[in-house]
């Protein structure tokens, strides 16, 4: 028998994530109550994933709800914000139940880590598509803006870049030694939103992003944002080993400054906080890597091993734009 | 040339409803940042409109932008709340301006009227598809749940019932008069949330909800939360000219007893509210009609003119359940 829409959202939405004291109601009335707590500002995203657009349709439905909350609060992360609610509104085709079983113990996984509750959301029937929608905590005085950045500020970037890249590569059919495979995977698969690495930078950073697009794309918009330009030095890059071995072998460093879907934080910020960076570098549980400057002169430079720029930069993700 | 997903958000959708002083930041950064009011409760909801399920491909993309926002805010006005903010997942197949023009028109100017802003959203390229989500505040004291209808107290709906659904038959072929068509096609396509309603009857309902799949199914949810049972008493129930017309016509209850769509409200209150209730009927701009009882014996009975029942009460619209 089918289930019916009440009962999927009964059965796999309840009591999904952690329990929050500021959530009067979540899943079953109109709407959501809830309660934000006094001072804070609240940070609000939301993050559509597509099938045959953003995921293949058979991907591994634990992966893809961990991935689709996972993208949302790294937008969270990027604004220094502490996670807190979620909506979750899934379209599918049919309903299965093997499918949602894995789906929402992935998703529910992720939100219970980071004491976030899923307040909400709509099931409805169509192609396979995901929104999700995360609020946060932040204060005024700690959150990070796109429009923040000063000439002379460090950028600095967490975790490595292009990992997800080149895992997308090996399942377009690249070969890659086996031993490299599941790492670069779980990285396209099971991405990492940096919550910690942006609550602790929160209030020193001068600007944030998270690189969904690639990091020249993202670094882009800090710099539009702030009027400035830049200069990224390639061999600041922090790459993975199986990212190092491809670039070594094709000298295409496209992966790590254009691929996006790896969700590491892109930060900048004054010099004078250098050492109190290295030091909050060693309280993470990823790298935190300086890898360029804020500049005066308009427009991103990506300087070369050898001192030369690039003539042409790699373009970032844009799903309307001519190059998609 | 084909516009890019940045350009399209910042062409359309930037500066979309009103401007409000609890918005720091709205579309343009990885987050909104919003300032929610002290004491107040926040309220919030998602809805998904897919293509080919709620609506036809073709449909016109103004009012399509109305009703993704409108469905929304009927379910703030179902709790009472007062609206605030909205963010919109778009997906479509292709960026095409004249669309999204109309599209963003009917939205923004919905938003405007209800004071509501658009802080975020997210564009994708895939089969089409809209979730709004909403949020709203509402005093503790004043919300509305489905969970506090109480065995004597009065249901009332607002507006008519049925319209949209006569509508949708029209639109399938359903011989209507001329005169009668354009009115319930509004219904259908642009309805109206009543926030109003909402807001007037927030501290004096017992329960509320929207009825967006049919007032016997949305009724049943009041029960079923509030451990109750209740009458309907058909010949009460407030009807259009159309809708008049075709149940005399076919002597079939169902669109006004079960067709979704309409975006009214039901309400259960105290009998000792019923003049308060009468006063504030006449200062709102649609119709408050005393429909039923709440009853302590489980189940909904439909009282017939005559005083019989019906045996089998029409289903509810239901996504996923085996009568759909």
């Amino acid at each position: 028998m089918a289930l019916s829409e009440f009962d999927l959202i009964a059965k796999y939405f309840v009591a999904c994530g952690a329990p929050r004291a500021d959530v009067l109601l979540d899943v079953g009335d109109d709407c959501a109550l809830l309660h934000p707590p006094p001072k804070s500002l609240l940070a609000m995203t939301t993050d559509t994933l597509v099938a045959g657009v953003h995921f293949a349709p058979g991907v591994d439905p634990e992966s893809l709800g961990h991935k689709s909350l996972a993208v949302n609060l790294s937008d969270l992360a990027a604004m220094g914000a502490e996670p807190a609610w979620a909506t979750l509104a899934l379209t599918l085709p049919q309903a299965e139940e093997s499918w949602l079983e894995a789906f929402s113990r992935g998703l529910c996984q992720l939100a219970k880590t980071h004491g976030v509750r899923l307040i909400g959301g709509d099931t409805t029937r169509g192609p396979m598509s995901i929104t999700i929608q995360v609020a946060g905590f932040v204060s005024p005085e700690r959150v990070m803006r796109r429009s923040g950045a000063h000439p002379g500020d460090l950028i600095y970037v967490t975790g490595t870049l292009g990992d997800a890249g080149l895992a997308l590569l090996a399942r377009r059919g690249r070969h890659l030694p086996m031993a490299l495979r599941s790492g670069i995977r779980r990285r396209l698969d099971w991405p990492t939103p940096r919550i910690a690495a942006g609550k602790a930078l929160a209030g020193i950073a001068s600007a944030a992003i998270d690189i969904s697009d690639g990091l020249v794309g993202d670094l882009g918009h800090i710099l539009q944002a702030s009027g400035v330009g830049a200069s990224l030095f390639v061999d600041l890059l922090p790459l993975g080993e199986a990212v190092a071995d491809y670039v070594a072998a094709t000298d295409d460093w496209s992966l790590p400054l254009a691929a996006g879907d790896d969700y590491e934080l892109c930060l900048t910020l004054s010099a004078d906080h250098q050492e109190q960076v290295e030091a909050i570098a060693h309280t993470l549980d990823c790298r935190l890597t300086w890898v360029g400057l804020i500049e005066r002169a308009k427009g991103l430079r990506c300087v070369l091993p050898d001192g030369k720029h690039f003539d042409r930069l790699p373009n970032s993700y844009d799903h309307f734009g001519a190059g998609s």
